[in-house]
């Protein structure tokens, strides 16, 4: 079997035979393999043991038949070469033991080198070498404001107040932070492209519960600024989630992909997006539990609203859920490779 | 003091002095007036006793100057005339005993008479009588959808995945469910009108949770149900929360005024809905928080980006924080009415 670059050409908006496929969070606990691996590991253990990420990468290209791997590992990562403390409780997320608030506290953070997080670039390698050229690698990171989110409230959260109000009140030390946190950034996603990632994504999983106008101010020059950095060999995807309202800002910061939640019709998306981008998305993660029929259904919708166009990635609009049953995740990644083709026969 | 009309007039679109405000959860744990009554009651007996509800209804009008007030009272009311058994537990949310997966489920549910919840009634009159013609008082419902997401899944939640398979899976169980809620949401808001509710307000808090696709095709049509057989002698806004990528479709399913949330800009809000309604909101609750100047600002960007023009209400793009410091609410309603004043005073 030669090489799957579907991924890579509709990222680039040339023709594919068929609609790519990749799920966010698609190496996770919903795939027994992973949960065998994950029983005798501590997660972080597994993030930094190359042989251990590189195997939970590889599982679901293996076994759902989907068009990319992405690296097994989390946002954080980075910031522990920066000087935050992290630690990963059991099933509660994760919590900073040192929370930026004030100004010093932003002064004391490191900036980080190529190989400060050495043992993701490893993983990196070991997976290029693993796939021998099936299906392209996608290295990601988290966007400033995400990685801002935790460090600053010290955790995940549903509210933001610690952020809004730092913003707001003291947007000297909010902007400081945000650019440290862009440099690093930076810095960690050229390694792994460095590396021999073929693609990467940035997460700003929580940037959606901003306004657009805070995020216009206190947010989109931070993420620009890392698009603008970024090795320009590889395509750059930036996913925001629950930004539907705003999808014209966040394609403003950058990117060669806009990644959509399921919050807006894709139809919509591309047509407010006016061009020069492609998107990637947007399926609800919950269609996974129903009947494989009604995920068929649901798959065909987007496809049709896409209706043959260039440029789309299908994935869903937020990472897959740990209890989804596997096979109906298996019965979407056929559904739209077969739908497409169906689809693709049909306007060209 | 005369009778202040400045919320019905921008609810109608009709010029104002300066820009009405009111907030949502106004009434509420933030205020020390009403945590001296609350701890001396429980939550349903105060939503239940007239004269507590009143009382708390009233509390804000006094203290914050708000332009109207809204009825002490909470959305799962109705539900417990239909057979649906509720409680709420110490801070932890509301509980359903009997949750509504099955169509037996749905069958047993009971309509409901315009005095099913007599005492909504009864609250409603008092807080007329009470305010003395000061300002209008707003009675308001859960829509549809957000009242099956409770009756569903059995409580809140963050997934709505009961919700969603339940749609999916089995659309007669679901459409039979969301058409016995429309009934007896219409029957409960104009049992409040006739008792005296000068404007009415749906609440559909959780519906952002869902795609466009299925808003448009399991809950729009309910929603459009109860609009179109309320009473039209008073105003109806329609607030759906995190719908910033479909508001086009809210604004379809009915509503003299269109609730938004923080996440979409509202002068983008008013283009993309192209007349015809009159807007409310958008500050995000957390804002609340930032240094009283910080909130004068805000308040004047969203003031600034209206511009003047008829048919805007200012509130919060959600309810108000239990920890919110009373004086910046206070402070927001001084500046709302202040700077649009001065707005409107340029303008005309």
């Amino acid at each position: 079997m030669g090489f799957n670059d579907r991924f890579l050409r509709a990222c680039r908006g040339e023709p594919v035979d068929c609609t790519p496929i990749w799920l966010m969070r698609q190496a996770g606990r919903y795939m027994s393999e992973y949960r065998e691996i994950r029983a005798g590991h501590h997660f972080l253990e597994m993030c930094k043991t190359p042989e251990l990420a590189c195997q939970v990468t590889l599982q679901p290209v293996d076994k759902l038949g989907v068009d990319a791997a992405i690296l097994f590992a989390d946002i954080l990562l980075p910031l522990e070469p920066m000087g935050i403390q992290i630690s990963f409780g059991k099933d509660e997320g994760p919590v900073i033991h040192n929370p930026v608030r004030r100004r010093a506290d932003v002064e004391v953070l490191r900036p980080i080198e190529p190989d400060s997080c050495g043992y993701v670039n490893e993983a990196v390698k070991m997976v290029r070498h693993e796939l021998e050229g099936r299906v392209p690698l996608i290295g990601f990171a988290g966007a400033p404001f995400t990685l801002a989110s935790y460090v600053v409230e010290g955790g995940g959260t549903k509210l933001y107040r610690v952020c809004k109000t730092l913003m707001h009140d003291d947007p000297t030390t909010w902007h400081a932070l945000m650019d440290k946190l862009a440099d690093v950034i930076i810095v960690y996603l050229n390694a792994q492209i460095a590396a021999g990632a073929q693609a990467i994504q940035l997460f700003d999983s929580w940037v959606g519960n901003l306004s657009p106008q805070d995020y216009r101010e206190y947010v989109q020059p931070h993420s620009a600024k890392v698009f603008a950095h970024l090795d320009k060999s590889v395509p750059h995807i930036h996913f925001a989630n629950q930004a539907g309202a705003m999808i014209e800002l966040v394609k403003q910061a950058g990117g060669d992909v806009i990644g959509l939640d399921w919050r807006i019709e894709i139809d919509t998306a591309i047509r407010r997006l006016r061009g020069g981008v492609a998107v990637q998305g947007n399926l609800d993660p919950m269609v996974l539990f129903c009947r494989p029929e009604v995920i068929r259904e649901q798959a065909r919708d987007i496809l049709e609203r896409v209706g043959g166009r260039t440029g789309h990635i299908f994935n869903l609009g937020h990472g897959i859920h740990k209890d989804t049953p596997v096979t109906h995740v298996q019965a979407l990644v056929q559904a739209v490779h077969e739908i497409s083709a169906e689809i693709l026969g049909r306007t060209q």
